[in-house]
C-alpha cells in the first residue's frame, strides 16, 4: 500500500487522497512539515486566517511500536511566533495515522461561521460531525465521550477551551495508550489554529488499519533488535525510568540553571522538595494511582511518564513533567508538587502549555499580580483564564504578551515563544539553541546540558549547539523521542539500517544528520520568507547585562557565533 | 552662536553640551531624528530599556515664528512599532528650543528607581526637580502646576498617566500658544519611552533665549515674504481656516474611504453631522469660546486648529481634528461631534493617541466589548484605561496588542501602529504609504487623495506615495507643517532661498527632495537593523480579501510596487 497524504477542507467539509510527491517521500514528521510549509503555505499569512494549514505528520518510524519512535509532529504557521512551528508528541496519534497508510493529515482553510466539528477518519474515509455538544468542555471531560461514541480503538487529537479561545497558548491533547487525553504537542499555539478552523477533535479509527509495509523484515527485526537491546541497557533509560524528566531538577540545580522566582535566580530553595528523587519517593509511598514509570507510547521500554497521585492515591496528573515543575514550581517560587500537580491539571484540560503560562504567571508576579509562593492564586489566575476575561486572556495568550500588556522588561522569550527551565545564563550552549532555533525557545531543540563543557563559557558554545539542533532534527523527523537517541548511539548505524529495511532505501549512518540539515534549512527558509531575520535569533536583552546567581552568568556568546550556527 | 546638542543623562541626573558632529548639521527634525538613531541607539535594543534614547530636534526652519514651521520631531526607537519613530507636533515647544539655540536634546538612560523627574532647561542650564506631586495626574492638571511654578515663558513636553503606565499609545503633550497642553506628538507611544525614563515633564524656558542667527537676513525677509503671501493666497489655506482638518470628512465620504464601524465601511450615514462644514456652524452657533479656527503656533496664518466648544460656550476640548472624529466618530459609529469631543479631552488628558485608541476601541467592539455608537460605553473604556486595569491596558496598548489579545482578526495596523482615517482600500496610493513607510501607517507620512487619479486602481499608486513621502520626509526635517507646503509649492524656489538665507548655504529648490530621500533612507536602515524585511510592508492580510463598501475595492496593489518605492 502506497502512502497517501490525506487533504482535509474544514471550510467545504470535504477531504482527498493524494499521491505523496516525490520530494516529500523521504521526508516524515518535522521534515515533512517544514516541507509542506514552504510549498504551499504563505510565510505571510495570517497564523488564524484561511490561508494557514494545520498538518499532522508521524515520523519516518513511526507505525512499528518500535521503542520511542511513534511520536506525531503537528505543525503549522505558528499563532505564537508567526514562525515556523513543529510540536510534537506520543500518546497515539502518530501510531494510528499511520497505521492508516496516511503519510500526512493537512486542514485547510477555515469556515465562515461558528460551527464546531469534530472529524473522524477511519479506512473508510473522512466525516464531519457537530461539535456542538462538546464545545467549552476540557479535554479530561470531552475525550471519555468521543470514547463512548466512536469506540475504544481510536486516537483523538482534541483542543481544550484554551484553543476553542483561539489563546496563542493553547496547545493540542493527544491519548495516551490507555485512552487519558494527556500527551500535548504543546508549543507553539497550534491548539488556536485548530481553533480557527473550528475543529474540537479529530478522532482516528484505526481499527481497519495495518502496520506500515516493510521492505525487508528480517532486516528490519535485527536492526530493532539491536536498537532496543542499547536502549535497554542505557545508563540513562534507567534513571529515566526511575525518576523521569524530574531527575533533571537536580542536574539544573548543580549548575545554577533552574528557573526561580521569575528568571531572577539559577538556584531553588525548594529544590529538593520538587526534585524526581522525591517525586518517585511520595509516589511509591502513596501507591494507589500513582506510578513513577509510566510509558506515554505504546511499546516504550523508557517509561519515563508517570502518574502523579495525590495523597489518597488518586490521580492528580499524568504525566508531571521537569518543565511543567521548573516554570510552574520553581519558576513562580512553588515548592509543592501536589499544587504544582493542581496547576498541570487546570492548564491541561484547558489545553493550554504549561510552559508557556507558567512564564507567563511569573511575568504576572511580577506585575504584582500574584506573589511568590501563592499557588492559590495561581490557581485563581488559571481559573480567569478559562472565563475569558481579558486577564484570562492575556495570561492565554503567553509571557510576551503578557509583558507587552502588563509593562513587564523581564521576559523570558525569544520569538515570542517562553524558555523552558533551563536559564540560558547558566547553560550556555542551550541559549544558542533557545535564540537561534527557528522554533522559537525550545528545550527539544538542542540541549547541551550533558556536554562536557564549562557551560557558562561563551566560547564553544555555537557548535555544540548546532550539533544539538541538527541532531534533534533529525529525530524529530524519524518520530524518535530524544532519549530513543541514547539507543540509537550505542547501536551504530541502527538508524540507517532501520530506514533501509523499512522503506527499501540505502541510506548510509550519516542519515541523521542530513535530515536534521534539510529540516533546519526548510524551516529557516519558512521564517526567512515570514520576515525573521538574524535580530530574531537573539536572548531577550536583559539577560545580556543582568547576572544571574549564583554563577553570576550573564549570556554573552557573540552575535557573531549566534549568527554562524547554520553555517555547516 | 553655534547650536549645540544637549545631552541629558536621565540615570545619573548630568547633562552636558556637545557641538555638533558635521554629519547632523545639514539634518534637522525627522532627518536628524534618524540619523541620531542610525549613529547611536542599537536598533535591537529594547525600546523601553536603557540604551533607547528620546530625542527632541526641532526642523532646520524653526525658531523663527515662520508660518506653519516651528514643529518639534521627536523620536527614539518606538515602543509601539519596534521601528524607527519620529512624531511631530506644533506649539511652542520647537520655538523654545531652537531659542535656547539647541539642534537637538538627546535623553539618554534610564534610572534603576522610580523617582520622578523633571527635567528644567534654560540659558543657565539644566537642573532636575521631583515630580513627585505631579505623578497620577493628567496633563490638563500637571500643565497649570509647572507653569505656576516656572512662570509663563517656559515651553512644555509632558506626558499623562498613559506615559507613566508606560503604555504603547502614549504620546507627549506640547503647550500650545495660551499654555494649554493639547499639541501632542501621538503616534508610536513615545509617551512610554519618556515614562521609562521617569520623565514626567520637560520644562524649556526660554526668556534668556533668541531667535536663532540668520546668515542674510535681507534674503531672509524677502523669502519670507513671498512664501507667506503664497500660503495665505492659496485656496487650501482658506478651507483648512474655516472647516480646519475637519473638512477631510467630506472628502473621504465622498471617495468611500471614511473609516465606519471597524474598517467594515467606506461612508458613514452620519457623516455630515461630524463634518467640518456642520462643526464650523455649530461653533459659530455657539460662540463662547467657541473657534473653529485657532492657530496651533504662534504666527501661524493658516489657523486650521479649533477650540470645540459645548452647548455652552466653554471648552469641551482644542483642538478636535479628522484623524480623531474619523477613529473615535465613525469608526465606532458615533455620530455626535460632543460626544468624540468628550473622548479626545479624556484621551488628551492620559496622554494618548487618539488614532491609536479610537482603533482599539472599534477592535474591543469587534470583539462584544461595546457596540456602535455607543459613546457612554467608550468613554467607560477610557475610563478602564486611567484605573490601569487588564482590559485598560490592553486598549492602552494599542489596536495591535487589543487584537491579539482579545482574538480579533480584522485589525487596522501596519507595523503594529493603527492606520489613520484612510481606509487604503479606497485610497490606494496612501494605502502603498500605510504599508511602506518605516513609520508604519501614518497620514503626515504622505497622503494622496488630492492626486488626479482613480484612486481605487493600483496602478501608478506607488510611484504617487513615493513622490508624497519624499516630500512629507522633507518637511518633517524642515519642521514644517503639511499645510506650508500650500506656500512652499505656490513660491518656487522658497525652500532653498529660506535655507541659504538661514544657514548661508547654497542649496538648490531640489533640497526638499534631497533631505526626504536621505531621511526615508536611514530610517529604513534603522529598521533593516531592527529586523524589518518586506514582509513588514505589507497592510493586514484581510484588507486584500475583504471588499469595502460602496467601492468594494480591496486593496491589490502589487508586492512588486511595494517593495519598489524605495527604489529611486
Amino acid at each position: 500500500m502506497k502512502e497517501k497524504i490525506l487533504r482535509i477542507n474544514t471550510a467545504k467539509r470535504k477531504s482527498q487522497k493524494d499521491s505523496v510527491p516525490e520530494t516529500w517521500q523521504h521526508l516524515g514528521g518535522r521534515g515533512l512539515l517544514a516541507c509542506i510549509l514552504v510549498d504551499e503555505v504563505p510565510a505571510t499569512c495570517e497564523p488564524l486566517g484561511a490561508k494557514n494549514k494545520l498538518i499532522f505528520a508521524p515520523g519516518l518510524m513511526v507505525g512499528h511500536r518500535l521503542s520511542s519512535c511513534d511520536r506525531i509532529s503537528i505543525g503549522g504557521k505558528s499563532p505564537l511566533t508567526g514562525g515556523v512551528k513543529e510540536a510534537n508528541a506520543g500518546g497515539t496519534t502518530g501510531l494510528a495515522i499511520a497505521q492508516l497508510g496516511i503519510k500526512a493529515i493537512i486542514l485547510e482553510d477555515k469556515p465562515i461561521n461558528d460551527a464546531w466539528q469534530i472529524i473522524h477518519i477511519s479506512a473508510e474515509g473522512v466525516k464531519f460531525e457537530s461539535a456542538d455538544e462538546l464545545i467549552g468542555m476540557g479535554v479530561y471531560e470531552t475525550a471519555p465521550h468521543l470514547l463512548e461514541k466512536y469506540g475504544k480503538k481510536v486516537a483523538i487529537a482534541l483542543i481544550g477551551q484554551g484553543g476553542e479561545m483561539e489563546l496563542s497558548a493553547a496547545g493540542i491533547q493527544n491519548l495516551d495508550k490507555e485512552g487519558i487525553p494527556s500527551r500535548m504537542a504543546g508549543r507553539g499555539g497550534l491548539g488556536a489554529l485548530m481553533g480557527s478552523k473550528r475543529i474540537k477533535a479529530i478522532v482516528i479509527d484505526f481499527s481497519g488499519g495495518k502496520k506500515p509495509s516493510i521492505a525487508d523484515q528480517p532486516a528490519f527485526n535485527a536492526a530493532k533488535k539491536s536498537y532496543t537491546k542499547a536502549l535497554i541497557g542505557h545508563p540513562q533509560t534507567k534513571t529515566y525510568h526511575d525518576y523521569g524528566t524530574a531527575s533533571m531538577v537536580n542536574m539544573t540545580s548543580y549548575f545554577g540553571s533552574i528557573p526561580t522566582r521569575g528568571f531572577s535566580e539559577g538556584t531553588f530553595e525548594g529544590a529538593e522538595k520538587i526534585s524526581g528523587e522525591n517525586m518517585r519517593e511520595t509516589l511509591l509511598e502513596r501507591g494507589g494511582e500513582s506510578n513513577p514509570s509510566h510509558a506515554c507510547m505504546p511499546a516504550c521500554t523508557i517509561q519515563c511518564s508517570n502518574i502523579y497521585g495525590g495523597e489518597d492515591g488518586k490521580t492528580l496528573v499524568s504525566p508531571l513533567e521537569y518543565e511543567t515543575i521548573g516554570l510552574l514550581g520553581s519558576n513562580l517560587g512553588i515548592d509543592d508538587l501536589d499544587t504544582v500537580a493542581r496547576l498541570n491539571w487546570e492548564l491541561n484540560d484547558l489545553g493550554l502549555d504549561t510552559i508557556e503560562i507558567g512564564a507567563a504567571l511569573g511575568v504576572a508576579a511580577q506585575a504584582g499580580l500574584l506573589d511568590w509562593n501563592d499557588g492559590t492564586r495561581a490557581l485563581q489566575l488559571v481559573s480567569d483564564i478559562k472565563t475569558g476575561s481579558p486577564l484570562g486572556r492575556i495570561l492565554g495568550n503567553g509571557a510576551a504578551t503578557t509583558g507587552k500588556v502588563l509593562g513587564v522588561e523581564r521576559v523570558p522569550v525569544v520569538k515570542g515563544q517562553a524558555m523552558p527551565a533551563y536559564d540560558p545564563r547558566a547553560i550556555k550552549g542551550t541559549g544558542v539553541t533557545f535564540a537561534t532555533s527557528p522554533q522559537g525557545a525550545d528545550h527539544t531543540c538542542g540541549l547541551t546540558i550533558r556536554a562536557k563543557i564549562k557551560h557558562t563559557e561563551p566560547e564553544g558554545q555555537a557548535e555544540l549547539s548546532r550539533g544539538s539542533q541538527i541532531n534533534m532534527a533529525g529525530f524529530d523527523t524519524l518520530g524518535a523521542c530524544l532519549f530513543a537517541g541514547f539507543g540509537f548511539a550505542a547501536a551504530t548505524g541502527s538508524i540507517a539500517a532501520l530506514l533501509n529495511a523499512r522503506y527499501g532505501w540505502d541510506v548510509d549512518e550519516n542519515i541523521l544528520q542530513e535530515l536534521g540539515k534539510e529540516t533546519l534549512k526548510l524551516e529557516r527558509k519558512f521564517n526567512r520568507l515570514a520576515g525573521f531575520t538574524p535580530a530574531d535569533d537573539r536572548l531577550p536583552e536583559w539577560m545580556t547585562r543582568e547576572t544571574l546567581p549564583p554563577t553570576n552568568a550573564v549570556f554573552d556568546v557573540s552575535d557573531e557565533d549566534l549568527d554562524n550556527v547554520f553555517k555547516w
